[in-house]
Parts: C-alpha cells; sequence; structure tokens
C-alpha cells in the first residue's frame, strides 16, 4: 500500500472516452489498496478556447482575469475525471487548487509554488476517496486564483508528491517515456528506463518536451521518483531519480534545438568590459541568450557570436544596430539556419572521450561545426540547420549501435 | 452617488456582442460616480452543455461534482465581463461566489444562501473596481463549492444588495418589465411602472416567469428595491417594492399556467383525516399540490380534486391508484387538458366585485370554470385548455380597457 500521484496532460483527458481510459489507469492502482492522487490539465483545446474568447473581447485583458478565466478549465477536467470515476463504481472528489491547498506567488499567469497544504487531500484520501486535484493553479495572498504558467500541471503534482512524501509520482503524457533521441525521427531510438534529474533538465532545455523543467528541478530538490510514461499504453515507462554511478550511461541522449539563431558582433575593440555591456543590454529586454563564443582577438578587435530563440532574433538585431557604433565594432550578422545537435549523458564527466566521438561521427558525415559549447554532462554544436537530421542520425548511431 | 447591484442573465452575456452591451449598461452607471457590482450568470447554453457533457460521462454523477462542474459557467463569464468593461478603459475585477463573501447551506445543486459577508466587495469598490460576481453560487461548510438552483443569480444579486444596503438592484432580463399580461399573447397587454413584492410573488408562482421567487421573497424581507428591465433597450423597467395603498392597483395582472392536470377521487368515504392522508402520501414523493376541492358530502361519500404539475400526473395516479381502495374510494381520474388562469392585484382586498367581474367575463365568453381558488391577492379558475388563451384576453379586456 502506498500513495501514488498521477497527472494526466490535457490530450489524455480530452473527452469521454479518454476520461474512461483515464479512470481505468487510476482505479486500477486504487484497487491494489493504494491511496491516489490526481492532477489534471485541462481538456484537449479548452486553454487555448479560452485565451481565444479573451482576446476576442480583449487582447490585452488583465493578467489577473486571465487567470480568473483559465483555471476553470481545469476545473471542469477535474470534476468530469471524478464523474467518471464515480460511475466504475469507486468513491472521487475533486477539489480545485486552493482546496488542494495550493498558495503561489502572486504573480499571475507564472506563479511559483510556495506552499502546498495537503490537510483536505489527507482528509478525502482518509475517507478512501480518489482524489482528483486541478492542476496549473493556486491561490496567492490576495486570495485571488494564479495559474503556474505552460506545463505546470506537472508541477502541481511534483508538488502533492513532495508535501506529502508520496511513494511513487507519475507523469502520464504521449510519449511513452524518454528516449536517447525523437523516436519519430531517429532510426533506433530507445526508451530509457532511468535518467537522472540532471540529464533531464539538460535533455529538457534542449528541446525534448516531455517534462516541465520547473517539475524536474522540484522533483530533484525533493527526491521525489518521477515516472514518464504513456497513458495510452500499459507500459513502464522511464524513471527520472538521482542515479547511481553503477549505473550512469556514457551518455543518455541526442536532441536538436531548431528553434534557434545565431548572431555575431564583427570587429568588436579588445577592451574589458564590452561584452558585458552586449549581453546586459540583451538581458534587460529578456533575451536569453545560449552559446557564447568569442574569438581570439586579432589587430585589436575580436567577434562576439551568440545564440539566442529564434523569435528573438529580429529584436536583438533592433537592439544592437545602433548600439555597435557605441560599441566602435564593425558589423552585426545573423543567420537562422542553423541548429544546435547536444549530446546528455552523466557519464561523459569520467569518460574524456565522448566529445571527440562526437566530432568525428559529425566529420565522417562531413557535417561542418560552427560553434561548440559543454557542461560536465552536455555537449552542444552549432551546424547548419540542414544537416541537423542527418547529425543526430549520425551521432546516435555511434554511440547507441556501438551498445546493442 | 450611490451603490447599485445590477444582474445580468445568461442570454444577456452570451457573446462578444451582448457582452459589450452590458459593460456599457455598467459603466454608464459608474460613470456617474456609482459603485456598481454586477451579478452575471453563465453564458447562453454553457450550464446546458456542461451539464450534456457530464451527463454522457455519468448519467447519476454526484451533486457535489455538478455543483464543482457547473460553477465554472459564471467564472468564464465573469471573468470575460471583467475583460470586457477593462477594455472600454474601466477598472474592473471578477470575483467568484466564495471570493464574494457568500457562505451557503451544503445542499448541492440547490443550495440557500446562509450568509454574505461582502468585505472583499467593499474593498474593491473603494479601490473604485466595477465589481463582477459570479451569480448562482456559494461555498458550504466543507469549502466546496455550491450552486443555488436554477434562477439562483437572481437571488445572489439581491443578497448583494441587501448584505451591503445596496440603493437600487436592477435584474435585467429579455423582457423590459412586468406586463398585465404576456404580451407577445394579449392584446393591449401593458408595462407596470411598480408592482408590490407580493404581487409579484403570485405572478410568479403563477408562470410568469421574470423573477426567480426566492429573489423576490429576499427582496421583500430585506425592502430591496427591484428593477427588471432589458438589457437590450434603455428605458425604464417595473419597480417592484413594498407599494402604498395610494398606489395600489385594482388588479396588476392576468397570467396563465398550462403546465397543470387535474386528478379527482371520486366517492371517497365521508370520513376524518381522508384528505390530509392523500396530501401527506403525495407530499412525501416530493408532487406539490396546488388548487384543492373538495365536494359536498352526498351519501356518505365526496370527491376531491386537486391539481399537479403535468409531468407529475403520472406518478401521483400511480401512487393513488392502489391506495385508492384502502380509503375505500372508488376511482381516480385524471385531465391535462386544463388551464389555470388568474388574476392578482393587492386591491381586491378592499374590492369584493372582482371575483365577480372576472366570473362575468367567462361567462360573456362562454367559458366554463371548472375550479376556483382565492387568496387575499389572488383569483385563480380551472378551464379547459383550448379556452386558455380567449380566457386571458377577455379577463384583461375587461379590468384594463376600462383603465385606459
Amino acid at each position: 500500500m502506498a500513495l501514488i500521484v498521477q497527472k494526466f496532460g490535457g490530450s489524455s483527458v480530452k473527452d469521454a472516452e479518454h476520461l474512461r481510459n483515464v479512470a481505468e489507469i487510476v482505479t486500477s492502482r486504487y484497487r491494489e489498496g493504494n491511496d491516489v492522487v490526481v492532477v489534471v490539465s485541462a481538456q484537449g483545446d479548452t486553454t487555448d478556447d479560452l485565451i481565444e474568447k479573451a482576446k476576442e473581447i480583449n487582447p490585452n485583458g488583465s493578467k489577473r482575469e486571465m487567470d480568473q478565466l483559465m483555471t476553470a478549465g481545469e476545473q471542469i477536467s477535474a470534476a468530469l475525471l471524478a464523474m467518471t470515476i464515480e460511475n466504475m463504481g469507486f468513491p472521487a472528489v475533486s477539489l480545485l487548487g486552493w482546496q488542494a491547498g495550493f498558495t503561489t506567488s502572486s504573480a499571475y499567469g507564472s506563479a511559483r509554488i510556495k506552499r502546498v497544504d495537503p490537510e483536505r487531500i489527507r482528509a478525502e484520501l482518509s475517507r478512501r476517496n480518489i482524489v482528483v486535484v486541478t492542476g496549473f493553479q493556486g491561490l496567492n495572498r490576495y486570495d485571488d486564483m494564479t495559474t503556474l504558467g505552460r506545463g505546470g500541471s506537472d508541477t502541481s503534482a511534483v508538488a502533492i508528491a513532495a508535501a506529502m512524501h508520496a511513494d511513487l509520482c507519475q507523469i502520464y503524457t504521449d510519449v511513452d517515456g524518454v528516449y536517447t533521441a525523437d523516436p519519430r525521427k531517429v532510426n533506433g531510438a530507445r526508451k530509457l528506463d532511468f535518467i537522472s534529474y540532471d540529464e533531464m533538465l539538460e535533455l529538457a532545455t534542449l528541446g525534448a518536451q516531455v517534462l516541465n523543467n520547473r517539475s524536474v528541478e522540484m522533483a530533484k530538490k525533493y527526491h521525489i521518483e518521477l515516472e514518464v510514461l504513456s497513458s495510452l499504453t500499459r507500459e513502464k515507462g522511464t524513471i527520472v531519480k538521482e542515479v547511481t554511478n553503477v549505473e550512469k550511461m556514457l551518455i543518455t541522449g541526442v536532441a536538436k534545438d531548431d528553434n534557434i539563431a545565431r548572431l555575431s558582433i564583427l570587429g568588436v575593440p579588445d577592451r574589458p568590459g564590452l561584452a558585458f555591456k552586449i549581453f546586459s543590454k540583451l538581458a534587460q529586454k529578456n533575451i536569453n541568450v545560449d552559446i557564447i563564443l568569442q574569438s581570439i582577438g586579432r589587430n585589436g578587435t575580436k567577434d562576439i557570436s551568440f545564440t539566442v530563440e529564434k523569435d528573438k532574433m529580429q529584436s536583438a538585431i533592433d537592439l544592437l544596430r545602433d548600439y555597435i557604433e557605441t560599441l566602435g565594432a564593425t558589423a552585426i550578422v545573423a543567420d537562422d539556419n542553423v541548429a544546435k545537435v547536444s549530446i546528455v549523458g552523466s557519464g561523459m564527466e569520467s569518460h574524456p572521450g565522448v566529445a571527440a566521438d562526437m566530432f568525428e561521427a559529425l566529420f565522417e558525415a562531413n557535417i561542418n561545426i560552427r560553434m561548440i559549447s559543454t557542461s560536465e554532462i552536455k555537449i552542444s554544436v552549432l551546424i547548419d540547420k540542414a544537416d541537423g537530421a542527418r547529425a543526430v542520425q549520425t551521432i546516435h548511431d555511434k554511440f547507441f549501435d556501438a551498445l546493442s
């Protein structure tokens, strides 16, 4: 007998048929004698429909009212799931974020969970109810409804698991686990049985959209074991946990990110502080910079290149175009025909040859590397966008064919 | 400068265009310097859509979950109206039933308001916000969402007006006031400037579906002046208040109710207590009895006739069929080809000729009266359904043509 938290996303609860499927998963664990808390997102397109309705009325509606509106989405799906469970003959009760004890910061639209007081959840479990909680939402100190931002339901589930010391937190999605690469695009991609929190975090930032990053950070902080699995199959998924050294794989995954652009500022005078000025200017405008490369100075000048999200490229150019004169630089050039390909693995810390293997694979496939960035458990390269898919496949073959 | 409570029904807020119209009404009072609290129902068919969704999943979903589901309807309309008002440049904030301080009994689906603590509403008004409150809902002592039952939004509005000692409570509907008869069906029907609470209550029970009865009772109890008016015209409506004697009209309205059936139990032995037994049996099954007529006893037996709502006719027959033998009665007969026509007016208390005038009108039109029932301010007759429309017109002509 255990306490299990299960989270189901919008596509898993989108209609009566899917709700029945979810209710079967939930009640099968309940029948084993477990306490079950279920966290749900809004049904299918409900959130988008509500946003559209609001935009029609007021393109700049206040964030407070947007949250007041949006929280109705999970309220509906939670009540419907509770009724579906009731219809199968099991006792269920749905709780809104505030009823489930979620206190958040006051930032409407992107609130952070400050505290979960699971008193009510505990009371309902002690009555042997299956408890369905609305994900994505809470209450701030003004007694106003808040939302946690997109993907927030994952975080809601982990927060409940942490507050209640759950034995397991299962995140049901439309993929059946975490793969060594995107299985729809890479031959031989394999599902991982285990992955560490840190690897999962690197993969999430790299565009493998399986789990919301904040939820992984919270799971790591509170040592919550997560399982990522599909609501449509009944197969085991991938466990995300603090992987021990023995289990460490050399690399766990290959990921590609196309939503990226490279900017280069040419002929920057070789004086201290100029790089700082450029990046603080970008930070002020909320433009996140990823890979940064600074060329070795020549003739008293250097080139500074960096990557930004593709849809931030134009505003970065606009921001810096006038500024480069002040800096004494000569030009700014941009290119969004690029892709970032990365390998992630906690094993590479103790295996210095991993980077060389990756570069060799790219060399053999005649793919030109334009930038390189490394961290302790990640190596990223910037290449031409046209080479992206081929690069992922060739790197995946290099590392994973050897293992099979 | 006054405190005004305005309530808008589902058809008044059904889409962006209607929301804009409502926002114009609301802000025009706000611009005059008034404090404005707006109570809204769910948009158009939202409530029915949610019910349908629930029924598809579980035809017998628990009432608690139904309420958890349904309350999302007003949440959406309130947030959208607040955004519409914001879009016109005015400050607005939407509050859910519990945020607005509504405490109710615990009866899900038909909760009664126990208390309104308008602290939050007051705080928002003092910041010069237009406050939009979800009608129809509150919170019970288990911290669960409850609904007040159909028409409950009227009651929500009156409850706020009572708790805050509002100067005026305006109920916006799709009719522009209370008429002397249904204006779509009776020639010469006129809008009333004033009507008393008691007259309004009699008319409401008689099927003139303008105002929810509970809201009128509450308005009477707390001396809240109501105005019934249309959101589509900008005309004055009908004021519901404690009408002084001077203003008393002889009769205020003629109403017809077709949703009715007559049952007669024939040959009931003339013994004390039998009528009581019949009606307590019906009451146990929640069958409301309206007009009751008992014939004068003859040969030691009498006939007892009464009316019930049409859709309760069959269950009343089923209930009583076996019972009449136990009673020693001979038969039960039923007829749903009947209509009840009533006149209401506080003036009839001091004018004994009103009943005679009504019967005369029916006699002149050759309409047969099958049952009669009277109260201090109401006279109802049961007639053949086919005569219904003609009866209303001829009675209306009798009383109102004389006045014009």
